[in-house]
């Protein structure tokens, strides 16, 4: 049978299971990332798993996200993650060094090598063929130790790209095209993969835009052929050796099929509050705007801002608008100072801020109230821009630059188009890039004051007891349960000191509950911890106590964090149990290895109310034991050394 | 008598009084400087005293210390600025244009002029012949409505450099040198004004450099001479129509003076935690780094940031340091884009900051805990970098530099030095300074909703009752009353937000009490009110229903905030009585208009304990009537219109 590309890859790195869509499949990963807002977390976990040294073929860990530095917390952040990394053989990249996807698809990304990551938008370097996924940090240890990586195999879906885009159209309007068509849930649980004439015209910085994107489809991660576009960007890179011609077989399989005809696309917007909201730039013309930003993981290539440059070189910012460009790495900083284009940005106006996340996470340059903000970036959720009430835009780079000299959105097709080369060399200078230390070189790893000891659980008991410390409706979200605003980033690495904040969006009662009772249990009703991947949402309420959660449903990386803390994510069987439960009812569940392990639903007793109702444990048998271990980090530690 | 240039400029704006030291005299103002975070407050002041447009040759109003942007109320503070500017006659720096000295030098400053800034580090200024002063926002106010300025004349200091600089040996070291010598206590009531043929080397940056720090010695202004030295960096800013010759009288006369041979300085630094705690660099070389930053109103001219790049180029930062560096305009940070020196200090591993304050008021790049941070800027309290464990060192630009690549301070003395041409033209675009709008144009002035009016005073009644609502010791610093940590400053425009913060380090409860009854008295030891000149200190206060504050003694500029809000600043005159008083005493005055006027002691009738004690009112007559009209804002306006 004819494969795709990401069965291919995965068939490669195949350490267990079939690559059936729905089955668990293990991978063994070749390289890792992470960055600074759960690489503390990460690293952490990674030194309680007890490895010497990571055993993947590259880890690099990279400071981009907490670069403001409001307090010492960040700082300390990173001399740690610099010194715990230069102790283990992870690769350290400074701040200043740039965004971490840019970066390592500069300097790292592999075409079929596997890259596990811990941030969302790790499937960036599926522009260059790499199988590129991101997880929780505790799977991104796991994997640094030379662990699986387990995940359900997912569907194939093969995107198609006929044609050529027209003057002004961009790889960002074909990712905000795919949105447009599949929405924010049209991605979960499938793998995308680009082929079609059309792709030839996309060079490696664009199909990265693309593949960056996906995430915002909740796919598990995009990819891309490595072709001859491959070649000429790795050689660029001076790389070479790295290249490999990577592509489907004739006629491959698909689960399923998507086809664009690039011709057909036009400038597009994504409106607020969600990347699928998009319509065409044409169409929203009238919108005045406070801001634009352009930068991000999504669009700040070298490309991107030298046609950027060369729409604002000669003119000036419209006085209303704050216009706030971050080059995506040294490399293009580098590069754009060395040419002289730096400088038409500067003329023109622009902020220059340091090449970073910055801006796209809530890192500074918040808008004014009720402003409106044009971005290039990937995410325009309601407040994620650090003001609640601003209205924010995604666009391309290009949409953007005209927009900032016009005063408001701005459909480009009636100026004349700019064209930049792709360089044949890139500027390379990886002095921001630590090695890690020599054999036998003695690293002290430094600990600041914010960073304290993580939660870790025991082998669970054999009978569980607790109140209800909290009932909770609906779709209660990972910020509910771990808020996570710009003045909280700082605290990632201080489980105790976010225990504070825990779940206080629902109750703020609930952390002093959770301590006066020594923990507890939870009830939820449907899709309990929707949103982010963020494993602090089951660490804090680890930290505090939590023994199990009874929800109605989970939504799916929730779940899995609740796992990979050991704490039970359970299941109502009668919704009307859910009902009767009241808040501070005492719980127990007897003969807990049994009943996990058996598969079957388990008995809860409410001595209280003295009823007992059912419960299930949706998961495989492998979770199981993870769950009676305590979670995977001892799980991990039992099974591996 | 032959007369100092500062005597000579105060003589030309004279508006009343005369210039004998100690005199209370009145100053014309020719132009004035506003930044952000006192900005806000100015305006709405200028705002409320009906003022249609500016009355001044230039004032401008600039955005550089609130730049992070973490929420939305300082981007709300910007355009709140922007507006107000653009309807009043106020020029517009926008953020990213620079630091308000920097930009002020380079494109507003004029020899023989005065000049009047709501920042500290105003006297900038006074290194191209400008009488440059800095004071509160609502005398700032009230000098843009055409009011005079009131101080007490200073002595004025002359500084004879003698000699020239050795290699290494920098601007920043002579004004480090003054400080060793004359403490940071050394310019109270004084101008420094600089002579001798040791100038004639200085540039005009170089002069503002040493003008700058002038503020660390407690000096209401430092002044260089109007020279060939000037006018060649006006004729290279564009700007020769300015220039005039300036010079002290032959054999002028002066209060006291000070002769600094330059050939026998060495390179200094400021070591932890105040910028008079001065060693020679090479007698602290052992210190390792974690921090170098370069930048500030102090020391990020062209010329500084070319000498930097010319030590950094073809080097790595060393790896246990990180290299900040903020361009101190965005004339300076073009002129390095244009000429490609902003690449060597790109690939050096320098982390590129935003034109403006940045660190040095600790609005980011806080070092890890117990860090040492070598920075070029002007002070190292305790704290103030946003670290209150860290350690800050104050140098010049090329030991900075030097030093963040061996890691340790440095003295720069055994490698070859660097020389670096003045440029013969600057770079012109003055396209981020937005002009007001033109007579007759429509403007909206926009508040956001963190902008809130502050507290305006009437005319003080006959009689004022109230309880004591605080009893505090010595030396209670502005930091106690009006504590301005990061996470504080974007509330610099809503003082009822700062109110539930005032005098907390001193009791929590304070704010509380002060509710409760309504308003009161403050009373307190020696030298109340030390400190920065803000006038939130005094606003607050106000805001919380404060009539009268009865201190052992006051610090000059607070006790000036207080009049110019209608605050009574009243001293005991026996001791005794400052020990009998207890919190929550009522207190009452009587004929408080007759006493006021009077001149002799007021009476004060202690109604709880049963008892009278006096205090003294020790303020001129007109301060006197500006207390009795309830503060500068009415008084002027009930003269003024």
């Amino acid at each position: 049978m004819s494969k795709s590309l990401a069965v291919k890859i995965i068939e490669q790195h195949l350490l267990s299971g079939k690559p059936v869509a729905g089955e668990e499949i293990a991978l063994k990963i070749d390289q890792t990332l992470t960055q600074d807002t759960t690489g503390t977390m990460t690293y952490l976990q990674f030194q309680a798993l007890g490895f010497p040294k990571v055993k993947t073929k590259r880890s690099v860990a990279y400071i981009d996200h907490n670069t403001l530095q409001v307090g010492f917390e960040n700082a300390d952040d990173h001399r740690y993650i610099q010194t715990v990394a230069a102790k283990h053989g992870i690769y350290f990249s400074r701040p200043g060094n740039g965004i971490c996807h840019q970066v390592h698809l500069e300097r790292f990304g592999k075409p079929g090598e596997t890259l596990l990551g811990s941030d969302s938008h790790t499937p960036t370097c599926g522009g260059l063929g790499m199988l590129a996924i991101g997880a929780g940090g505790l799977d991104v240890a796991v994997a640094m130790g030379g662990g699986a990586y387990y995940l359900t195999m997912p569907k194939i879906v093969n995107i198609e790209l006929l044609g050529k885009l027209p003057p002004w159209v961009t790889a960002k309007d074909i990712i905000l095209e795919v949105l447009r068509r599949l929405t924010v849930k049209g991605g979960v649980g499938k793998i995308f993969e680009y082929t079609g004439e059309g792709i030839t015209s996309l060079s490696v910085p664009e199909r990265a835009t693309i593949a960056n994107m996906g995430a915002e489809l909740g796919a598990t991660t995009s990819i891309f052929p490595s072709d001859h576009v491959t070649y000429e960007f790795l050689k660029a890179q001076n790389r070479v050796e790295d290249w490999r011609e990577l592509l489907p077989d004739q006629g491959a399989c698909y689960d399923e099929k998507v086809t664009i005809d690039l011709s057909q696309l036009e400038p597009l917007v994504a409106c607020p509050h969600s990347p699928d909201n998009v319509v065409p730039v044409k169409s929203v013309e009238h919108i005045k705007l406070n801001q634009v930003c352009i930068g991000s993981c999504t669009n700040s290539s070298y490309m991107d801002l030298m046609k950027v440059a060369k729409i604002l070189e000669g003119h000036t910012v419209h006085p209303s608008v704050s216009l706030v460009i971050a080059p995506g790495s040294k490399q293009v900083f580098t590069m754009l100072a060395e040419n002289g284009v730096l400088s038409s940005l500067i003329q023109a106006g622009a902020r220059i801020l340091e090449c970073a996340c910055g801006p796209c996470i809530g890192m500074g340059q918040a808008p004014v109230t009720d402003g409106v903000s044009l971005r290039t970036f990937n995410r325009n959720y309601q407040g994620r821009s650090g003001t609640a009430s601003a209205q924010v835009y995604l666009c391309s780079p290009e949409v953007a630059a005209i927009s900032a000299l016009t005063g408001h959105i701005t459909d480009p097709r009636s100026y004349p188009p700019v064209s930049v080369e792709m360089p044949f060399s890139y500027h390379i200078n990886d002095n921001l890039i630590v090695p890690p230390a020599r054999p036998g070189e003695e690293v002290e790893v430094i600990l600041g004051p914010n960073i304290k000891p993580f939660p870790q659980n025991t082998r669970l008991p054999e009978v569980i007891k607790g109140r209800v410390l909290l009932k909770m409706g609906d779709h209660i979200t990972t910020d509910h349960i771990m808020p996570s605003p710009a003045w909280l980033l700082p605290l990632r690495s201080n489980i105790p000191a976010l225990s504070d904040h825990c779940l206080t969006p629902v109750d703020k009662e609930f952390p002093n509950r959770a301590r006066n009772f020594k923990g507890g249990f939870l009830v939820a009703g449907e899709n309990y911890g929707q949103g982010s991947s963020r494993e602090h949402a089951a660490l804090v309420p680890l930290y505090l106590g939590i023994k199990g959660v009874i929800a109605l449903s989970f939504a799916r990386i929730h779940m899995a964090n609740l796992i990979n803390s050991g704490i039970l994510p359970l299941t109502f069987v009668h919704k009307e149990d859910y009902e009767r439960i009241s808040l501070e009812d005492e719980l127990v569940i007897d003969d807990l290895h049994n009943q996990v392990l058996s598969g079957n639903t388990i008995a809860v007793k409410n001595i209280t109310q003295n009823f007992s109702f059912k419960v299930r444990l949706d998961v495989s048998e492998r979770l199981r034991h993870i769950l009676l271990a305590g979670g995977l980090l001892p799980y991990t530690k039992g099974t591996a050394h």
